[in-house]
């Protein structure tokens, strides 16, 4: 199956400056500069876990397989450069199933770089008796000194989001566009980002993550939080798979961001980094209490 | 399982210079270098095709994903920086199982970081119910117009080998070394090699790969074959999974590394590169054959 799939792929990608190499030999090569880092990602998909392939088909699974690791980039404030795609298509239906499977899982990812202007530089296709299992690697660059790190945040640093929060489940897991272009919107213009952090395991999670790589908390203000359709609080703070961004942006900064609102991606300020440790919730009320952290444990 | 298991992953890795921040956030850093290019390269490996978890156990399984990883970075005589590892292991026989199966696959491949002076610098982890699946994608560098590609080999070039060939199957697949030592050797020492390919599908279709590549032929000398024990011809060009690199190398160059030998593997001579396309053997008859490339077909 592998050399027929590889045919067809070949025909579908473009090629990159930025790739000497690509797919059809041992490895591929990437061009490296001084005042660079690569920036790299990887996460694993699989069947019943990440998706339900017989309700969701192929192409979803595998956007949703590389647009994962894309928020992952995003993340971080990087371009994206390449991605590795290897996959492990059931053989259980027959050859021709596990070719058009293969091919499915492609015509998903192949838009998402497009979009962004890179390319798929390799991978591994398998069939096997399993069930399907997509692990995708991501590479990117950034200049040196300017990734987005999640222990960089300080207190009294605007807590801002993009987009929406909450049931996730209910389809944009499956659909979301990562925030990629915000992201790279943000290192273009220069703005002055403390740190950051995409939301896969829910936001109260995610948020406690970043407070606990920067040695401080946060306060976040319940009715502020964005709400997806039919997600109310609870939701939104331990869904996960949102894949919005959470920045730790000084306040300056913050004030001309929701000012401005330049990202075509809504911005909204949820809260504040305070040196006090760990998270806390000011309720419409005005009361504010103890937020422990949930979202999906690995 | 994931928190658990980062935390004891993590006291077991080396920090490396090359890696300013690995695994822990969203994604590693790695340093760029003007002069260099990254060499990058990914392998899946799932339980009942690469090898049977039941019979070798973790540790085996684990290192061979690593290594074959490293052996293609050996092909493109790049030197490892960088590795990222995504496992999915079985949740079936509870969570305490599915950790200490995760600890068994990195105890079986952080050797093989450490005996090459590189790092893990990230991975996924999860669990799940279906088989073990590893995915590896392995990151290096070589200085640019160094890397060895399949498609450089030329008429008249020396077929070089390292080591034996077939019936890996009876055990060095699961325990081989993969060539890096060898190939950073003949890199520093600026050994001028056309080609190269690791052969991981046996080594008449893997042969057949550069000759594609290199829009040339080759004919080898059966006699010359250097066969591990038990291993017949047949087995020597077809079997796969030997993980021995073919090296095309200019005739002057081939006799002084015959001659000198200087890698600690043997370097064997098998043939030589034709400009008439196809494969040919000599039998030891002195007659000659063409030669159908067989081997592991994914």
């Amino acid at each position: 199956m592998e050399l027929t799939f590889l045919r067809w792929l070949r025909e579908r990608i473009p090629t990159s400056p930025n790739i000497p190499l690509g797919i059809g030999d041992d490895c591929a090569l990437l061009a490296q500069q001084s005042g660079k880092q690569t920036v790299v990602t990887t996460d694993m998909l699989m069947d019943g876990t990440d998706f339900i392939l017989n309700e969701c088909g192929p192409i979803a699974a595998g956007r949703k397989a590389l647009a994962v690791n894309l928020s992952d980039l995003a993340a971080m404030g990087a371009k994206p450069v390449a991605a590795f795609v290897s996959i492990a298509v059931s053989k259980q239906d027959g050859g021709g199933q596990a070719l058009a499977m293969a091919k499915g899982i492609f015509e998903g990812l192949l838009p998402l770089a497009d979009e962004f202007d890179w390319a798929i530089a390799g991978g591994d296709t398998n069939s096997w008796n399993g069930p399907l299992v997509i692990s995708v690697t991501a590479i990117g660059e950034v200049p040196v000194g300017r990734a987005w790190l999640r222990s960089g945040a300080q207190p009294g640093d605007a807590i801002l989001v993009t987009g929406n929060f909450g049931r996730s489940i209910a389809g944009k897991h499956l659909t979301f566009t990562p925030r990629v272009r915000e992201a790279l919107h943000l290192q273009e213009t220069k703005t002055n980002i403390h740190a950051a952090i995409d939301v896969s395991d829910g936001l109260s999670l995610d948020l406690s993550r970043v407070c606990s790589a920067s040695s401080c908390g946060a306060q976040i203000e319940l009715a502020k939080i964005p709400l997806s359709p039919e997600a109310n609080w609870r939701h939104a703070l331990s869904d996960g798979e949102d894949f919005e961004l959470i920045l730790a942006v000084p306040p300056h900064e913050a004030e001309r961001l929701l000012r401005e609102q330049p990202l075509g991606t809504q911005l909204t300020q949820i809260g504040t980094f305070t040196a006090e440790q760990g998270l806390k919730q000011q309720l419409p009320t005005g009361e504010v209490l103890p937020l422990e952290p949930r979202g999906y444990e690995h």
